[in-house]
């Protein structure tokens, strides 16, 4: 496929840190203006897109680590540097503004690698969004989580918020969150099911990593397509659900990697997969 | 807007009491025949129904804190007064009934006030959907909610609960109180996420008052449009659903409240929110 | 109607163990190669297919118990007798394997009985979905839950998991489990609302036989209309949620269990449903 980009190791991210693994599978973007808690601004955000974007056609990253730098995730849309100025923007300014952050959102729901979020200490706003928007999400004890639009005079409808975090953690905790914009504490967020587990901060990262590879290392084929399918089935019936995934997974069985696996098991040894 | 209607503060109400804090901002609805632990009425589900459509011109009551009188929250539709008629009734009038009933639960849902449930002691069948269709739920140790329609002969299915109950505590456990009609207790129903938070008896109404009054001192537009979307994409698919978020966050952001919130925030004061 | 089909007790299942309860209510399902922890094969697959289809027009029987033999639930598709010659086989019939195991979900769905999946050890692959399918369930502490599909290099979307799961247990704990393959404990399993009870293994039969009972004993015909709706308002706006109830419920008030259950709480007895 002509399309496929490689050299995903050489990418020179400008407004984030990007860093790929020795083996080349995991990718880790590393939001960093940590004195400032990691803020998003109009030139984070519309990188992460086109980042995101771009690995749709990746043939050598297979997983995302989203992380921040400092000790903290991210305190979401700066304050100065995108909200003073949003309060200034005519009407089809702030739809273009609100489209692309929501564009992010599509282009992490829509590359075929699993992101698995690793957040510790402030995760807020924008930053709250980007954890929920991730497939996986693991904290430390200490992570704050706050959709806290509210605070700002605004709608916890941002960026698929009030169609995305119902389905997570269930309507009725959803519309306390978005209503008020309280802390949710990673207990909260663990036993709600945000959260698929808790470690201690200076284990946090070590354990994204490990699961991001273990993806990386699995059926990633096939992962893409469980997440494609996680994502796709949102709104269906379930006949249209049932015949949906009958089409991925007779898709998946088309692969060697569904034949690899059998081999391995009847020979009792680990699969090695290849993702064809 | 000259549909806007004003003085709820007057409402006299005839089959529940209407009462209006003393700042006009939050509304309460307390259903008041405790000797019978506030049943509903053909009558009082009506007047229900109109106060919650009118209540979408309202301008100025912003919050809604809906209870019950004497330790009970409600035992729902009357054995004598609903249940008996209904069991002799032609089915168009059956219908018409339960489609009034659903009419309530549509206008609850579409009235742009938050609505918060102050459950205390028993919370059954119509009363239970009076609670699963509020906003935001808060109850004592000691309520008892119960979806016992099937105890009566009758579908779990009533006034959208098949629909609505799985999506605030899922399909599962949902199923078992539809299926079964069994009191869901206050700690289930608050590790399941059905209850907000779970106060003592004495402190309850405070709490829910609290909570009602925070929300209409907050940037109640916005609030208007959190909820509006809460419901607005319960079956939308991903994509539909951030682009219908990015419309409605960008009207928000076109509000004077917006821009008081950050003004606020630059002068280091609380914001001043006037809902336009 | 002519098309009722009776006779379910002398049913001679071929490829598991069918079981009628004396009082001809119950019927119980019991996987049974307990040497290989009762795996599925493409025999089972479709004579389970087959029998749920059939009981669609049943008037005997009100519910289901769905269970294995020797102390484990099922350990899905049998490696060598399913999953070797799906390694093998091509894409038309790939395809027309995932249709038949999706149609097993579908007539699980769609029979009127309300079905009992009563779990102790082994619940993996196919297994975990046909526990999955159920409508209420019951395990043992020993369950092990696994939607293992990513260790045999496929998706996790197969036969409807990924959009079932998460409106079960929510959309990041189904992820996980999707994407990582791992088990699941019954711990997990009861406090994340996949697990309606945990009981102990000498009494987990009797206890999803008398859910069963008590579920064939109740108004049985407005439970098979909460199953109806309960699957039918899968993605409905909420309006169509409340206006398919409002027709759903209007039936079932128009049955004599309905009157009966009025009469028998008039008169201090307790209601004897016959299903009409």
């Amino acid at each position: 496929m002509s399309d496929v980009r490689q050299g995903f190791r050489d990418y020179q991210a400008k407004h984030f840190l990007w860093e790929v693994s020795e083996n080349g599978r995991v990718g880790t973007i590393r939001l960093n203006r940590p004195e400032r808690k990691n803020p998003l601004t109009f030139e984070s955000y519309a990188e992460l897109r086109d980042l995101f974007r771009d690995l749709a056609y990746a043939s050598d990253i297979r997983a995302i680590v989203l992380t921040g730098a400092g000790g903290n995730f991210s305190s979401g849309g700066d304050v100065f540097e995108i909200i003073e100025p949003l309060t200034k923007m005519p009407m089809p300014e702030l739809l273009a503004f609100t489209r692309m952050t929501g564009d992010l959102v599509k282009a992490m729901k829509k590359c075929p690698q699993p992101i698995v979020a690793s957040v510790d200490g402030i995760c807020a706003g924008a930053g709250a969004i980007l954890a929920m928007a991730s497939d996986l999400r693991l904290a430390t004890p200490a992570a704050k989580t706050a959709f806290l639009f509210t605070r700002v005079g605004l709608a916890g409808a941002d960026m698929g918020a009030c169609g995305i975090l119902p389905r997570i953690i269930g309507q009725g905790r959803a519309a306390e969150l978005l209503f008020t914009g309280r802390s949710m504490t990673a207990d909260e967020g663990h036993a709600w099911g945000f959260y698929n587990a808790l470690h201690a901060s200076d284990v946090l990262e070590a354990e994204a990593l490990k699961l991001a590879h273990s993806l990386a290392d699995g059926p990633w084929f096939a992962h893409t397509m469980t997440k494609t399918m996680l994502n796709q089935e949102w709104a269906m019936g379930l006949d249209e659900m049932i015949e949906s995934e009958a089409q991925a997974q007779a898709i998946c069985m088309a692969t060697k990697d569904f034949r690899r696996a059998f081999e391995a098991f009847a020979e009792k040894r680990k699969p090695v997969f290849e993702g064809n």
